[in-house]
């Protein structure tokens, strides 16, 4: 089917070859030029602005959006929305928060627009040759518009998961359990890092990944960065987040429930981002307040 | 090649079938002798005892004790290293502590007795069609007995990781990494469940386990589980343990190292096996004490 495509950085670029290469008509916008003439040629149709992609689009459209979330997702969403007709729809295909996605699936509802909020997971490679889609928005439309995931996925790789909102929380979800198992994983290898024993950490995982109870995706792409770089010398440990796995814990606050092993994960990020803290200060000035313990000097 | 099988529990017994499968050939002995009959029926040679078995082995013997952790394993193996000779070979394929390995070598070291410590993973079905191993031992020894393992695991399912004591650790910290995982697995299915939405959890294994980055053995589990049973209403939250998780946590404290998801992990599984608390009380008994605020009564 035709569908417009907004955004078309890693995850977008991706994504529009993969849809051109399962017989679907892109109608392609980037506020970066060159990426419009890139994919144009490789066979999109370039927009060089949201008028101009919805000028060649047919009714009923279909808009891909996959921008970064937040200030950028809401502008494009805004603006599409002021020239989009009754029977529309748009997709976004970010990390949006799920608040927002219903929000705007009840703003755009209201104009008679159709909203499906989609989590997308498996990264740059996964867009380009088997995403995984959680999905969620209207029933009914997602019947018509079906085919741009079931023919962009793996095998089983997409789910309609009900009305609008819950496929950008399920996806939420999927990165806080991420966030916890990576942190399992690192403490594990940690371990072994201190251990007496002198471990190849590249075998260890190849192993691991080979009929153990913790083989996965995750333990494979440790096998993939140990082949490179055997002791991760190369790098700080240093984690970075983006917002899923903080919406995660926010959440869990929210409904009042414990998830200690998400939110620890999620506080360990921030404490890799500090090279100090003030409450290692704080507990070192209160044992040499107390029992005059020794404190490490700046 | 020979190999003598102490132990036909539910690892042992699926093991000697798949040692058998591979032309190996297994003398059986289990303090049970219906199970050694039952084998025999297979295709493995009898053993009422452990000195009956020794002396149906050629020298140098090898020997796979596949017994539970702790007073069994030693028992066992204190009594094979009465009769064994210099040159022969004890492996532990259960979940025993390395440190125990660690001693149980050496100690069999000084009979000239070679010891293997192997952690095993994946439970009754790669015991049966594909094991997963972490091999600690004498390397050249290992050269002598490395058809047993090759022949029995999943593809790139073996690992010699090195001294004796290395096979016991590293099977401990993937255990402990696994605590972590079903931990993580376990706190986003709770949100989900607590949400506002109305999830097929099956549905949602499936599509996880499909070109997610979290898609993983364990994920693959729970779509089992969630087609027998679909909101787990059949059983209760218990989270019982066996002692790899609580080592590795012991073994984080004695490496003065942070682990705080696995450590987390194991104190929700002590959590979960009380119905009420002494520490709940006293946060309930100091809140009514300085605020006056209502506790629940019993």
């Amino acid at each position: 089917m035709q569908v417009g495509l907004v955004g078309l950085g890693k995850m977008g670029y991706n994504l529009a070859l993969n849809l051109m290469d399962h017989g679907h008509k892109v109608v392609a916008n980037d506020v970066n030029p060159e990426s419009v003439d890139k994919l144009s040629n490789e066979g999109a149709s370039p927009a060089k602005d949201l008028k101009a992609l919805i000028s060649q689009l047919e009714s009923p459209r279909t808009i891909w959006v996959m921008v970064p979330a937040g200030d950028v997702t809401e502008s494009v969403i805004q603006e599409l929305a002021k020239s989009l007709e009754p029977g529309d729809r748009i997709i976004d295909g970010g990390n949006s928060n799920y608040k927002d996605s219903l929000r705007r699936a009840e703003e755009l509802n209201e104009k008679n627009i159709f909203f499906f909020d989609v989590g997308t997971s498996g990264g740059t490679d996964g867009a380009r040759h088997g995403a995984c889609y959680m999905i969620g928005g209207d029933a009914k439309q997602f019947a018509e518009i079906e085919s741009l995931f079931s023919d962009t996925a793996v095998e089983s790789g997409y789910h309609y998961s009900g009305r609008a909102g819950s496929g950008h929380f399920l996806k939420m979800v999927h990165n806080g359990i991420e966030y916890g198992m990576m942190q399992a994983i690192a403490e594990g290898y940690e371990i072994l890092d201190k251990s007496p024993f002198d471990y190849d950490y590249e075998a260890v995982s190849k192993v691991w990944n080979n009929g153990s109870v913790i083989r996965s995706w995750l333990i494979e792409l440790m096998e993939n960065a140990f082949s490179k770089d055997a002791n991760l010398d190369e790098i700080r440990g240093v984690m970075n987040s983006s917002g899923e796995g903080k919406w995660t814990v926010e959440t869990a606050l929210e409904l009042e429930m414990a998830a200690p092993v998400i939110t620890m994960s999620q506080m360990m990020r921030y404490r890799s981002q500090e090279s100090d803290t003030f409450s290692g200060k704080v507990v070192a000035a209160l044992r040499n307040e107390f029992g005059g313990h020794a404190v490490v000097k700046k």
